[in-house]
């Protein structure tokens, strides 16, 4: 069985517009977490950029804050995404979001997903804020 | 075994705090459905009305259209949790969230459960809308 | 490719044990359970008369009692499992556990498993609640 | 908020393979299920045609039928999924998957998610085997 | 937006009833367990103590020990709570299950869940096991 | 109450099966694998071994290659079992899948469980392939 072609356009507007998306929310590790997919499945990687970040993040429908304090809640209810959990948490402050609020819904979730999720988050926070305080010495501008 | 006392008041300033913010989101279903609740398991109730709704939702850290929006995103991601998203969705309407909004959130979350758990909740939705529909004759204020 | 042969002998001691087992927490509908069972998946029947009911419930470390409120709990947070949650209230119920624990036991796992689990697995309960005293007349003696 | 535009082309090859694929799947049912989805989210149908269907079940790597028995593997597993399980497994038997097989899979998996999640998928099989022996008056070509 | 108070009076009965149920499942670790969520989110910290502590568990409908052995089961079957079933497979021992029950009970999972979350937890008991003879010097009490 | 007897025979020919089939999926691992189970808990090693091992995945309905497969997409989207998905990541390239085809089979998975879970898996499929290449010196058999 061959391999399969991947004829995908990385220059292609789409793709492009799902990076650009991409950093917006992930910052400056965006393009390496992009890579480490590529480098062991290219169609995961194409994928992964076109679909959620090209084509559903950028519709205006909804604020990218709003979106970001949505899917903190689905990962923390989901249980077991917390490396992804994790950059969410930093997104949503990236696009708004204070740290207050990211705990606010992250508590709110004890009632539809039980304290061990919640909880599990909530740590997942600390640790995300405890990072932010570290390279920032203290006053980070995230710093809700 | 005897049959613990359930000595919570149901006249106390946080059982109340908590049925005004459930009749805010359920509308004149919030009533019969704690009773039913209650007719089986009192202290079931007692939790249901006092910590959710009294304690989390009546805090104004993150305003309530938001908090539904998660909450839909949130039981989205679950899965199991049909009956209670139907609640939801419509509380979301009732607390300002357009229809649009609802599916947007809705369709954001194939990237997080994949498509399976949000197909469910699309044809959740569209259930709800097609009750509010058929009630009020088509021209129902909280069409989005 | 050719039907596997199911050489198993449901007349051994194994299967026997395993369908008493059954019919005890099960009472009269045991056998037709397991009949529809083995009309489409043969294999699928043999292992669930022989290995949860022969191998593991009838090993005297833990009393019936306590499994059956352990397989309540576990079913309660599972969400999707229903149809056997109802099966096992039904046998909480046969091995000498009250309506008031297998309700207590689901309001425990809201602090684990969230609202909307436990709500579902509680409603889930008022039907075979209801449906024993339909029967009973009113008085059915496993009311708690 | 202005609804936002979907500038999306139905006509592109992309969409058009996507519902192809999508059509040798579900056969003739497939067109009225993505329009159903279409009336209420058409973000939402879009993305269902083309990422999945076109994008990732026409690559050559792994043969429809092993895609399909995969499909089925996920979503006995995954337990609330019970809907799309059905179109699956007629999709697994219209890849040339036998019943037999559908059944096997089905039961491999009471190891990696225990009897409940195996138990309701194998009803759900039972469903799709009936109701395709009730059109066929007991000859369908798909009878494994 | 403004910080929201938080006044709850924790010298009130109903957290220090919390505290002292905490203190008899976690022993000496569950003040600083409080701590760390209270440093992060008050709110989080005020609910966990005064519902599942001060209302559930302290009712008397069922023992602790079938509560706790109920809870690991529930933590056995949502699989990725596993920092949780470790506090509570400690708590289990604390309230008189022996380590057999506890590991009949993970076993009696695998026929719920299956074994790829049977064996975590499993493998989750044993580090347990392990830590507490360690600190015992081989003849821990809780040793069953 | 006693320690239940283990009257089970490692040497009848059901646990020999088992092993020898385990040993084919696990290589060298097998024996140490079990063993450590059977060092806490002898009945769930007996469960474990007789099973799935030497009861489902010994009948020639599917071929193993498939099996392994589906077993890979099912601990994808179960998203807490990476431990077990490790393992059976292995197991498939020792039963015949390519690289490629156990990466496609992940990919897929995107669309029945998302995101996260379908990218935890990747990047469990990235560490064995990893340790296959620095174990080989880089022309590993199994590279696909």
């Amino acid at each position: 069985m061959p391999t399969p072609e991947v004829p995908h356009d990385e220059n292609s507007e789409l793709y492009q517009r799902g990076m650009a998306e991409l950093r917006t929310q992930l910052g400056t590790m965006a393009d390496s977490y992009i890579q480490t997919i590529k480098s062991i499945a290219p169609e995961f990687a194409w994928v992964n950029v076109t679909f959620p970040f090209a084509e559903l993040y950028t519709r205006d429908v909804v604020d990218l804050k709003t979106r970001e304090l949505c899917t903190v809640a689905a990962l923390t209810v989901q249980g077991f995404s917390l490396p992804e959990l994790k950059i969410h948490i930093r997104a949503a402050l990236r696009c708004g979001a204070s740290r207050q609020e990211v705990v606010e819904i992250i508590t709110q979730m004890i009632a539809y997903a039980g304290f061990p999720a919640a909880t599990n988050a909530l740590m997942t926070a600390k640790g995300v804020f405890d990072d932010l305080d570290q390279k920032a010495g203290g006053d980070a501008p995230e710093a809700g």
